[in-house]
């Protein structure tokens, strides 16, 4: 691996900050430096990192020009308002949230190695992909010797955590108010999200598309080398607290040889194939783990062409905060 | 409406007899006797109809010839075991529990009028379809004279009272334990529901279907009169107590007409329709309630043959009770 560099993490306290600090300690990531950067509300915390304690600085004074990669692990609108001034400083950017077009921040999959990176000149900007696509695009991948898709419907039963620590906050908070039958008054979330599903993941557009699901949509495309590949995507928020399921529907452009599909998931990096009769949950499987889990695989009941199955994945871990990690590794040898 | 019947209800203490006794209360249906029936272990127990207290009473000995129409709700077990004999008897039955095959007890949507009707002889035998091919066929029923499917998607997200009370007391058994850190021993479900989703309801068959999944295809093609409709089920239970949430998606022959949609939609018999930015939820809006809640009507981000839409019912008393009642209600006018 390439020498050491210097790191910046902005969202240091958030849930896949925490996770990605972590993470940068548990692969031996060839760190230098590790900065640590947060609203100036958060400064002043402080998170281990190989024994010791490093303490959260506020982003709005570093200087960036000290370091040569920044991970932004913050809200959107932190990355749409810093990423401009921390490239003039020379350092480059992995993005975890979504904020960055995909023509100015191409999304990378680990999974697919070198010959999946696009071109990129120094100091470059590149978009950690949302958790559901990572999922759907790490299994498509694997599949594509064999299945070619035509379309994809995505139903993405998106944990809590999706929101941030205060989405769990208030997931928990509402349970617990419910279960001692006290009147729940929706803090975080704008109804009852405890037992409850909710059908939309923030605004949307006029033709009724949430920005998740677009955005979903586009990072497939991109990542599969498949652009005009109709996604049909519903993102949902479910009462778990970590760990993501997908739904996902796939209609190819040939009948599917199922007992290939089977063996090709079986032997992928990154993939858990839970054999038919049992199948995956979020908690009881993928949280925790560095793997997707995949199960309920299976053709159309009278189609031929359609594949369907579930994916339960770590949003926090594999879906966001390792799977960055895994970019970074990627990148520094080629890009650093 | 036709001169009284005598009735019985099987299955009267779960969930959704307990419903269809009200319903068939509040509806004025014209019940001359009603015979509430259960297992041995249930019997001694009453319900309440126009009132009075009736008292249930054991399945096992009771004379059909009495009575002209049966509601079996209770377990697909009981149906199969009594079926035959109540027949015979000279009654006519509902079937709430997915027991009988579709070639002997065609499904009904009752929006359909009676141009929906199965060709019948006294006494038959009919099936009420699943909750969630309730919902999906009144939704395309629906949009009929714009839309021809080609191909379904659904995703539904089941409640856990569809495995009946005992599921109910599951989920909130587990929750209380996790919240007070107790540990989890799962018992009417084989893992943790609470704060997860299990993506499979029942056992699977050698090509990865559950029998739900493949009835709710069944049922959605017999009552579209689409025999050859490709459908795509997956059927999960998430941690809600009551209500359904579908994410469905349709494949039509040609560019959907969102407004001829939306309008079709606006100003259907049993359907609510939860205009855009805003969205339906189980708890919120579906449950109690006689509609089936539709939003997130939305075409495909790039490709305008595809529709998706949101459904959020209650799967006790739309998805079953009041549908059976309205299949009842149909059938007397007709057929008995």
């Amino acid at each position: 691996m390439s020498q050491s560099i210097n790191i910046a993490v902005i969202g240091a306290t958030s849930n896949v900050g925490e996770a990605l600090v972590e993470l940068l300690e548990e692969r031996e990531f060839p760190v230098k430096d590790l900065h640590l950067l947060a609203s100036s509300e958060s400064a002043g915390q402080s998170l281990s990192f190989r024994g010791r304690q490093v303490r959260v600085r506020s982003l709005d004074a570093f200087d960036f020009t000290q370091v040569q990669l920044a991970f932004f692990a913050a809200g959107s609108e932190v990355t749409r308002a810093h990423h401009e001034r921390v490239v003039a400083a020379g350092c480059s950017v992995i993005d975890l949230s979504a904020a960055l077009p995909l023509e100015q921040a191409p999304c990378v999959l680990p999974e697919l190695g070198a010959e999946g990176l696009p071109a990129l000149t120094t100091p470059w900007r590149v978009s950690a992909p949302t958790p559901s696509a990572v999922a759907c695009a790490l299994v498509l991948a694997t599949l594509s010797p064999v299945l070619r898709p035509e379309q994809l419907q995505v139903t993405a039963m998106l944990s809590i955590s999706t929101l941030g620590r205060s989405g769990v906050q208030e997931l928990a908070r509402q349970t617990a108010e419910l279960l001692n039958g006290r009147p729940l008054e929706p803090k975080t979330v704008d109804r009852q999200i405890a037992f409850n599903l909710l059908a939309q993941v923030g605004e949307v557009d006029d033709q009724g598309h949430a920005q998740l699901e677009k955005r979903l949509a586009a990072e497939i495309q991109q990542l599969l080398s498949l652009p005009e590949l109709p996604v049909a995507a519903t993102c949902a928020l479910v009462p778990v607290f970590f760990g993501d399921s997908l739904a996902l529907g796939v209609y190819a452009d040939s009948a599917i040889d199922i007992s290939a599909v089977q063996q090709l998931l079986e032997v992928a990096q990154g993939i858990e194939l839970v054999e038919a009769g049992d199948y995956p949950t979020a908690v009881g499987d993928a949280v925790g783990q560095d793997q997707v889990y995949v199960g309920r695989v299976r053709r159309g009941v009278s189609d031929p062409r359609q594949l369907n199955l579930w994916i339960a994945s770590d949003n926090v871990r594999k879906g966001a905060a390792l799977n960055a990690v895994q970019i970074a590794e990627l990148l520094i040898k080629h890009y650093l």
